[in-house]
């Protein structure tokens, strides 16, 4: 796992924090360390020494050029020298240095942040939290397919219920974006039998009655997010626990539709935050997820709409 | 008071409902009903017939014809048969409508909605929350101008902290519309005494720190809206209680920037919903607060951007 210690608003202090929290609560966890010697080397010194060989100081990055840390780490993945890549670094460069150095799948053109959010009913994928601010139309639906095969492989839901996130029930309402969308949902056919249940609303992120995956663009979704994250922060979660350890569900998202695992955490994150990242990033590699996304998403394709990705 | 009885998705048995609690709890609360008679009537038979002369019969409007009773009832007002309306109609239907019938102030060409949110500091006005839903960066400085008004006016906030909502606080993140509308925020004179905070993020409105007034595009700021009030209705609001009565925050919006007193509830809204919008209607015509906030907007005016509407 490559960890970008230069991450985050209180990096590298929280990043080291919640690096170590995740390895001790993980004995099978390696972490490749991205960033400064001093903050690699204080983090080494508080491991037990014989845990020691689990932890490999990668490349040494400034302080002064973060988002060398974010390259960096996903080129430890590409390069097959970690499985997966953990930040809370700048989302554009995550985002940009994954599809480079990792490749989008086919039709892919920017590749969504996908966050999970507790409900009354059960776990929701909210889609796209801050990759594409100003998509179209076209965007959505790609951001619909990955949701739909994110629900299907992670959370196991059988035939995920896609809602596309507006203003109002009524046709014509919405946004010129969302009035442009609901055709091409409708005549869409989703990966892992996913069905496109209609316009979904504000409330429906929170008791999750309507759909198991709202789709949005990545401005509104990320103002959603915080918004209920801080507001689930500070007066509990809602609904029945969810059986995810302590921290419930992680505030981080993963980025789906690039080939590697990659888990962006908030600027702003916590120690916590940054260990319930790490142990998404290990469970997800070590279920194979994104595997049986792509597998989903790609091989199940029928739409002669979609586009092939030539840098992947 | 003209009540709406045939705006909403519950309507009118939820409005009539509404109206009666309202007019039980406020003895000096006179109603003038616009809507179909049977559900006027039997709100009339439900009142003690000592104060049935509080209630009046206005428009008679069929069950088909939903918009119609909005624009009637905003009618009213514009012709002096009432102080104040209360719909939960369609929001398009009612800003149109009264934008005509009332007028608009100068240089306001969409009026906002402005809704109220409980935080842990204190109350914090969001808009827009669904009227402008495509508005540019002119729409959204006069929405920050309505809303430092009413945080100036209604909550009696000395110098309001005025916020741009969006998705990161470093300059160059977000969308177009995020990233061409600073310059204008900067460079603008507010009234009452206003200040530009500068970006805030979906956490800020939930805990209300960085800012007393919020702006946004309707879109964003509906989807936001709805799902924060869903939170706080399943777990209660955050922060200290606000004395606000035994239903808090009123889940309505007011509409800014209009030549009288609109209240917009929810299509989804319950009966102490409705019942919450008319009592703060009730209040802040009492209170004159129109007339204070366009003393704000339009006498302490020195802008020189700003256009005059010609069929306010």
């Amino acid at each position: 796992m490559a960890v970008d210690l230069l991450g985050g608003d209180h990096a590298p202090a929280v990043v080291v924090d919640g690096a170590l929290h995740a390895f001790q609560d993980d004995p099978s966890l390696h972490l490749l360390l991205v960033g400064p010697h001093d903050a690699a080397d204080a983090m080494v010194a508080a491991i037990d020494p014989a845990q020691r060989g689990r932890v490999t100081h990668g490349a040494a990055i400034t302080q002064d050029q973060p988002d060398d840390g974010v390259r960096a780490a996903v080129r430890a993945v590409a390069h097959g020298e970690a499985d997966a890549v953990v930040s809370a670094g700048n989302t554009a460069a995550i985002v940009v240095s994954a599809a480079r150095a990792l490749g989008r799948w086919p039709g892919v053109r920017r590749p969504p942040l996908a966050a999970v959010l507790p409900t009354v009913a059960g776990r929701l994928v909210l889609l796209d939290v801050g990759s594409a601010v100003d998509p179209d139309e076209h965007f959505l639906l790609m951001h619909a397919r990955l949701g739909a095969a994110y629900a299907a492989v992670v959370h196991e839901v059988a035939r995920p219920r896609v809602g596309l996130l507006t203003i109002g029930i009524e046709r014509g309402k919405g946004d010129r974006l969302r009035r442009a969308a609901p055709p091409l949902f409708e005549a869409a056919d989703l990966p892992a039998g996913a069905r496109y249940v209609g316009l979904v609303e504000g409330n429906d992120v929170v008791t999750g009655a309507a759909a198991d995956v709202v789709v949005t663009d990545g401005f509104t979704g990320n103002i959603l997010l915080k918004g209920l994250e801080t507001a689930y922060a500070q007066l509990g979660p809602p609904g029945a626990p969810l059986n995810d350890g302590p921290a419930g569900v992680p505030r981080a998202a993963l980025l789906l539709g690039v080939g590697g695992t990659v888990v962006v955490c908030h600027g702003a994150a916590s120690s916590s935050d940054l260990a319930a990242g790490i142990a998404l990033a290990a469970n997800l590699h070590r279920r194979a997820a994104m595997v049986a996304m792509v597998d989903h998403v790609v091989n199940e394709e029928h739409s002669p709409h979609n586009e092939v990705s030539h840098d992947g």
